[in-house]
């Protein structure tokens, strides 16, 4: 298959080593099989359109993360990279807290954690329910304005409850080679670095009107593969901490940082090297350690991950429903379509859609000897599911498996386009 | 405001006038309120985020196509541009059937419609349950190709019953000037034309095989706001039609031609000139009596109709809950955002996101003296409702308005995102 072995055009095997990157022990094959843990997903294989997430997936992305971080940084897991309940329920085994971004995700962190695992909120444009919930159940909120903290004392005075809030910070860079970029500008996310320093120094204020300010919210950018720009940014971090530690005597208790890692999803991309981040994680403990002793307090630092956590934990299963050839072009009509993976569609957050890694679930073995354009039930010409894509020659009935799809998929899906039946979700 | 009567900016007065076109009469200003058909909406204001549809503008819509419509050829509407079911029904009073994208939507036009008003349903990939349905209902079903056809023999012998089919063309042009490009290449919609006069040729082997071909299914684009290319393409299918009737003796009984008819969303934008399209319909009118008195039958057309019916007609309100300077730039923080209207977030097709006729709703007379970036409250950089767009200068608890937003809206956007809540709906 040489004359196929190239970025845009891989075998079922090529493109499981290519794309998994440190699940690739996780996903295999057996007997043709797309195989979870050495078990073929043929007697798994259920209605589709559907959601897979593996446990065991999911268990490996958290145990390969730990095993590249200093034991003292904890993992959270943000929410709303996948909110379907016993993913979330089964990460609170492996994870030491959970980030949430809407009222029902922090109801659905408080059903799934155990009392003594953190939490936070984030978001722009929290409304007072949310600030009223976080307040009374104690959960850390990440702040985005300067004007959010005035809404905070008022809730918190009217709850008769103090607020735990850590500032978000708006960074004086952004994470280079993120695929969103979420810092070093203007931002509705995050309070301008520039600015922070004068609310460290009015921290007693704030005490006074119901605030306690436990820490700081660091976050600039997501979905980065490059480790180097991953560990300039933590750099850049601990730069400012220690900054502002000169400046104003300000050590944070609490840390929550979001690193960024990103998850290859298209052709050519590399797998995040995270064994070459490990030694970037062990600096950010040491300088922390360092900080927190000059400020006689022991500084406890989480990492923020979502996608990370979960991408690779997924695939996305459709099958084909019509096979027909137009102009030269083969197409394949499957039943699952943008209304379930808007990403992979290219309808959320890309400027041009690229190929995702589609499988033959049940045709691992053969060759890609067909090259289709793959497209959903929808009545638009958005509902793209691959193009010019190398498959074995499949027909209606078969199985297509799109791997990677674990984070921001049936959730960020406009599930009600064209009024069709949502995607069934479940874990194994 | 000279200075800021540029596309780009403009004030609320101007955004009205500018975008609304035809429905120019129906919204307006009252007391400095939006109004609808007079109203303010100072006394119907609801919770948000909402949707308001306004029946009164769904009339004006379809009145106004009527006006430049021949009396012999009707409207039929896509449920899939808006398919709350208060709209549709009160759609069932104004047009002559429905067309349908899937099985839901058929349930959706059976209980809206009354007996005698025409239903179809397209779409690749159609299930054997939307096949099933369409035949035992007497819908005609839009055959997407040729295999499809074969689907559908399979499902009318086991059903018992005769189907009713329209084979769905897919043409040698593409309607010039069209946001969405569904015809003139290779397609997964419709029958490459160059097939047709065969299958036309087979209608006696399809009708012993329970396939009534009734007609055909024209769609060479959606939202052209270019009235020559919008009659090029209806011309473009007359001439298919009449060389189709030369080579195969076929007359449709049934036409459905999507004619594209766009709606004006951006600055820049024109709204759509019915009038200049007015002579083309009379001539479609006119060449399709010829070619019905040639066949011997009368040719029943049926405009498909979705966006420009009902986009004007709603409007998506959400307030502003926080307002936030960051490094120069002047944000607005909403309760809604790209959970409700993706399509505003720029993520529904469009390459580059542009902006949306923005309205403050209760300060409509007031100058555009601020210029902000409008953002939701969902935890990505991708929730953008504005970019350096004018408005007066606006606080919390204040409303902005998004006009043109009744198709592809609330249906169409990603609602389970960040598990927030829905917008709520209203037909007024």
């Amino acid at each position: 298959m040489a004359q196929h072995d190239t970025p845009d055009s891989a075998t079922g095997e090529a493109i499981l080593e290519r794309t998994l990157g440190p699940l690739a022990d996780c996903w295999g094959r057996e007997n043709g099989y797309l195989s979870i843990d050495g078990q073929p997903l043929s007697a798994r294989l259920p209605q589709t359109p559907a959601y897979l997430y593996s446990r065991r997936c999911l268990d490996m992305a958290v145990a390969t993360l730990r095993a590249a971080l200093p034991e003292s940084i904890g993992i959270h897991y943000a929410i709303k990279a996948n909110p379907f309940p016993p993913v979330v329920r089964h990460l609170a085994g492996l994870v030491d807290g959970f980030d949430c971004a809407s009222l029902d995700e922090m109801r659905l962190a408080d059903e799934a954690a155990a009392p003594e695992q953190k939490r936070s909120i984030a978001g722009p444009a929290k409304s007072r329910a949310e600030h009223r919930y976080a307040i009374e159940a104690g959960i850390t909120i990440n702040a985005e304005s300067v004007s959010e903290l005035e809404r905070i004392m008022v809730v918190a005075r009217t709850s008769g409850r103090r607020a735990r809030v850590a500032l978000r910070v708006n960074p004086p860079f952004a994470l280079k080679g993120s695929g969103m970029h979420m810092g070093g500008g203007a931002r509705p996310f995050g309070i301008d670095c520039e600015v922070i320093p004068s609310l460290l120094d009015q921290r007693e204020t704030l005490a006074e009107g119901g605030i306690d300010l436990v820490g700081l919210h660091l976050f600039a950018g997501s979905q980065s593969l490059d480790a180097e720009a991953i560990a300039a940014a933590l750099d850049g971090w601990t730069e400012l901490l220690r900054e502002w530690q000169q400046t104003t005597g300000f050590t944070p208790a609490e840390l929550i940082i979001g690193p960024g890692l990103g998850v290859a999803y298209h052709p050519g991309d590399q797998p995040l090297d995270l064994a070459a981040l490990a030694p970037a994680f062990a600096r950010l403990d040491e300088q922390l350690a360092a900080l927190g002793q000059h400020g006689g307090i022991r500084i406890e630092t989480r990492l923020e991950m979502g996608r990370f956590l979960v991408a690779g934990a997924g695939i996305y299963l459709t099958r084909v429903v019509d096979r027909k050839i137009s102009r030269g072009t083969t197409y394949l009509l499957c039943d699952g379509g943008m209304h379930h993976h808007l990403a992979l569609s290219g309808n959320l957050g890309a400027v041009l859609r690229r190929n995702w890694p589609v499988v033959a679930v049940d045709r691992l073995d053969d060759e890609a000897d067909d090259t289709v354009d793959i497209a959903g039930p929808l009545c638009t010409p958005l509902d793209v599911l691959g193009k010019h894509q190398p498959l074995p020659s499949l027909a209606p009935g078969d199985w297509l498996g799109v791997l990677q799809s674990g984070a921001y998929g049936a959730s960020a899906s406009p599930t009600g386009f064209l009024s069709r039946e949502p995607a069934i979700e479940y874990l194994i």
